[in-house]
C-alpha cells in the first residue's frame, strides 16, 4: 500500500479562483491543498478547527487601503505571520462560453472590484452593476446559469477554473493595483531570511506616547514601513497601533529596540517576523 | 415687504432622519435648512455647487473605525474643518404603524448598522437581514410600503420623521457606540475656542521620518489624539498621514511646531483648527 501524499492545506476567504487563491499559489506553488472558506470569521478559525495548516489573509490593497477585518481578527486570534506575498490585481470581464460583449446587460462582482473599474462602467453606461459577495463566486454563478446577458468581474484564474469566456481584459482604472497577503500559522519560528516585522501595541494616555514608542526604532535607523490605528471596542477614541518595520528578530539591535518599546508601551505583541514579499 | 429669513444650509449624506442629520441639529440647532445628498461624492461638492453653506461628514465611528471615504474626499476638496460633533448611535427596530414584532420577517438597514446589532439577530434567527444604502432611507421605504412583515434599523429621528412605529429599542451590541462628524466650510477662520487641529502630511522616504515628524509636537508637549494612514493612489505602499492634535493655531508654540514640521515633511496641509466635540 502506498502512502497517500500529504499536501499542505492553505485556507483562504472566498471561492475557488479568488485572488487569495492566486496569492497562495504564488507563495507556495500549485502543489497545495486549497481550502476555501466563505467568511473572514471562518477563515481565521480554520487552523484551530484543523481544517488547514495555514491561513492566507489579505491585509492591504494599494488603492483601497488596509483590510480592517483581517487586522481585527488577527488580533483576536493567536496566529503568527510567517510570510508575505503581493500580487497584482487585474480585473477581467468574464461571461459564459459563447457570450458576446454586446449582449451583456449586467455585471456582478465584489463592490471593491466594481469600484476599481469606474472608467470601464463610465464608457459603457448600459451595463448594470450588481454587488455580490466575491469576485470568483460571481464567475461561478454566471457560467453555471449560462445566461449570455450576465457577466462577472474577476481575475483570470476564476475564468480558467470555471470555464468562463474573457470578454474584456484589464478593466482596472489604475494599473498600480496590488494586494498584500500574509500567511498565518500557529508556529512562532522565524526564517533566517526574515527582514520584516509586524507588531501591535497599545499606548499609555500620555502626551508624546507615539513619538516615544517610535524612538527605539528611529534611534537605531530601523525603518517604519507602515502604521495603522484601529479603534478598541468599548473604549471610544482609544486605539491599537499596528506597525510594520524593516527589521528581523535575528538582529540584536531589533531585540534591544523591542525591549525598550516594551517599557514605553502599555502592551506590545509581535505578530510575526518574516520575509517581505515583492511586487 | 418682509425680508425672507435665510437659513444656514447644511448638507449631509443620506436621507432625512439619518444619524448625520441628528449630528447637524445637535451642532447647529433645529433652525437650519437640511440638504440631504445621496452619495459621499455629491456631499463633498455641495458647497461648490452652491447647494449648501456647510457640509457635515462622518469621519469616525468608535467601533467601526475611520470613514475612509470622508478622508479621501476631504483631501481632494479644498474645504476646511470648522467644527466637530459627536453623537451616540442608538439603533431601533422600526416598522409601519400597526405592525407587531411577531409579524416581522425581514429587517433592512445599512450593513454597518446591521453588523452592530449581532446579538439581536442571534436572539431572533427568524429575521432575515437585508443590506441597503442607508438607515433612514430604509425606514422611509418600510413605512411607505405599509407591509407589516418588514422592519428597518435606524435612529429615533427617522421613526419620528416618517411616522414609523418603534418595536424594539437600543439593539446595538455595544453601548459605547459613537460617531464623530466634522463640519466643513470654504472659510479658513479659526474660532477663539479652537483646541483641536487636523492636518494631513506626506513624508520623505527616510528611516525615522514619522518619528521626526512627530518630534516638533512631542518636544512641546502637544498631544497627538489620532493618527491614520491612507494609501496614495498610483504609488503603492506610500501613504498620507492624517493627524489630530490637541492644539490651536492661536497658540504660538503650535505655530512653531507646524513650521518645524514643514521642514521635515514632504507636504503638510492644515485641514482645520476647531473646537473638539464632546461625547
Amino acid at each position: 500500500m502506498s502512502q497517500p501524499s500529504v499536501k499542505t492545506r492553505v485556507a483562504f476567504q472566498g471561492e475557488r479562483g479568488a485572488f487569495s487563491e492566486e496569492a497562495a499559489v504564488k507563495l507556495l506553488g500549485e502543489e497545495i491543498q486549497l481550502v476555501p472558506r466563505p467568511t473572514f470569521e471562518s477563515l481565521f478559525v480554520a487552523i484551530n478547527e484543523d481544517a488547514a495548516d495555514y491561513v492566507l489573509a489579505p491585509v492591504e490593497n494599494s488603492l483601497a487601503g488596509s483590510v480592517h477585518r483581517s487586522y481585527d481578527l488577527l488580533l483576536e486570534s493567536s496566529l503568527h505571520i510567517s510570510a508575505e506575498v503581493i500580487i497584482p490585481i487585474r480585473h477581467h470581464l468574464i461571461a459564459c462560453a459563447g457570450a458576446s460583449f454586446d449582449e451583456i446587460k449586467t455585471v456582478e462582482s465584489h463592490p471593491v472590484a466594481l469600484a476599481q473599474c469606474e472608467r470601464f462602467f463610465a464608457a459603457h453606461p448600459q451595463l448594470q452593476r450588481i454587488a455580490t459577495e466575491d469576485t470568483a463566486g460571481s464567475v461561478a454563478k454566471v457560467v453555471e446559469r449560462g445566461d449570455p446577458t450576465r457577466a462577472a468581474i474577476a481575475g483570470i484564474r476564476a475564468a480558467k477554473i470555471y470555464g468562463g469566456a474573457v470578454l474584456r481584459e484589464n478593466l482596472e482604472d489604475h494599473a498600480e493595483n496590488y494586494t498584500r497577503f500574509v500567511l498565518l500559522t500557529s508556529s512562532t519560528s522565524v526564517d533566517s531570511g526574515a527582514d520584516k516585522l509586524s507588531l501591535v501595541m497599545k499606548l499609555p494616555h500620555k502626551s508624546g506616547a507615539l513619538h516615544r514608542a517610535l524612538q527605539p526604532f528611529a534611534d537605531r535607523g530601523i525603518d517604519l514601513l507602515k502604521i495603522e490605528s484601529r479603534p478598541i471596542k468599548g473604549r471610544p477614541w482609544e486605539y491599537h497601533f499596528y506597525l510594520d518595520l524593516q527589521a528581523s528578530t535575528n538582529d540584536e539591535k531589533v531585540i534591544k529596540a523591542l525591549a525598550e518599546l516594551g517599557e514605553r508601551a502599555a502592551e506590545v505583541r509581535v505578530l510575526g517576523c518574516y520575509q517581505a514579499g515583492s511586487r
